[in-house]
């Protein structure tokens, strides 16, 4: 159960995520779930604020951007709990792009985004190994660190 | 019927759309279509041309960085009306995933996609309740501010 | 046969990929194969290294960078003969999503691209005809001129 996984690794998805306006943050496509973009936005609190913010090779240092990827993902998981009532239903992470707010010169995309593949496969172990992108991006939404979008696979 | 709230807004799609050489406008996957990336060029003109041109923060305000970004959404429906027929077999409007060209300290993307967003909204309703991702890009295509594609689900 | 055609085209795809840790090269989901970001990676030396380096409009010229984002299609390509046995169950080349890691000035993404696009026409034929999306990136992974990931159809 990935409930109790979550539970395990002391992780507590936000319940209370904001709305989002003019778009939504799931949408069912068949048994495929696509997830906005996600920033390292923390939802435990009120109102949500930016946990980390800048860039990877200014301010933001590699762990500081590692432990931003994870909060996306957890923002994403958290959209998906909301949209299908738990996480269960989820057969498998598919894909995530990942995009760093970084320098020019920042090279080391891969081991930021690490840090959200490597807590996908804690949570999901085999159906957690996803597809992955990771790139540069010269600016992101509130100036977050990361942002990342997931597509997931969901039982018919 | 989307052909009538299209008039209704008095908006026009543009029939002739330039050749993109090596690569399509639509791919169907079952009933899936993959909307290729779409930027500020204006089909009404001809040849056709960027109605905006430049940096979101440098020469291009966020106001400018809306309407592209609307003329970006009526260009992938003008994609997708020449693939398909008409945009009438459209039943979702599944994802949208917006560029936006601009300077390092810019942090309002959100802002600038939600002139796409709020057109998709206006033009298909509830279905055009999309996921939706904003990022930021140090350069676009022939340096329009926004770029952005689409992915719908069609009627089988 | 594709495998007879990239034998015409001297094309040799690498058997040695390497590996890449907390993701996955391939996800398959129904007939829909996702691929994982390429980047611009000689997989026939050993170690693998990249052939191309750095930044389009700064060291890397358009025509290098064209040949870098044929070697991402290179790439991709090994990555689904791995996962599949072959290529023979290709029924589309779907989607190409590319990245060009530029200046801020740069402005002839499809140029690059193309270098992509037209290698995959050469080796599929119809069935390479792709939708594209091509974006600036002010950084890419080990500082690779070009990144780019595919979606292809599989026959089930």
């Amino acid at each position: 159960m990935i409930g109790e996984k979550l539970a395990s690794l002391g992780l507590n998805l936000p319940q209370k995520l904001s709305a989002v306006g003019s778009y939504v943050p799931v949408v069912m496509l068949g048994n495929t779930a696509f997830v906005s973009g996600q920033i390292a936005l923390d939802f435990h609190l009120e109102p949500a604020q930016l946990r980390f913010k800048g860039k990877v090779g200014n301010n933001i240092s590699i762990e500081d951007a590692k432990s931003a990827a994870a909060l996306c993902v957890i923002n994403a998981l958290a959209q998906l709990n909301s949209a299908l009532g738990s996480l269960e239903p989820i057969k498998r992470i598919v894909k995530i792009t990942g995009y760093i707010n970084c320098e020019p010169s920042f090279a080391e995309h891969s081991t930021v985004m690490n840090g959200a593949s490597e807590l996908v496969l804690k949570i999901f172990g085999d159906i957690g190994r996803h597809a992955r992108v990771a790139i540069g991006a010269n600016s992101l939404p509130l100036d977050s660190p990361v942002e990342l979008d997931m597509i997931a696979e969901v039982a018919s």
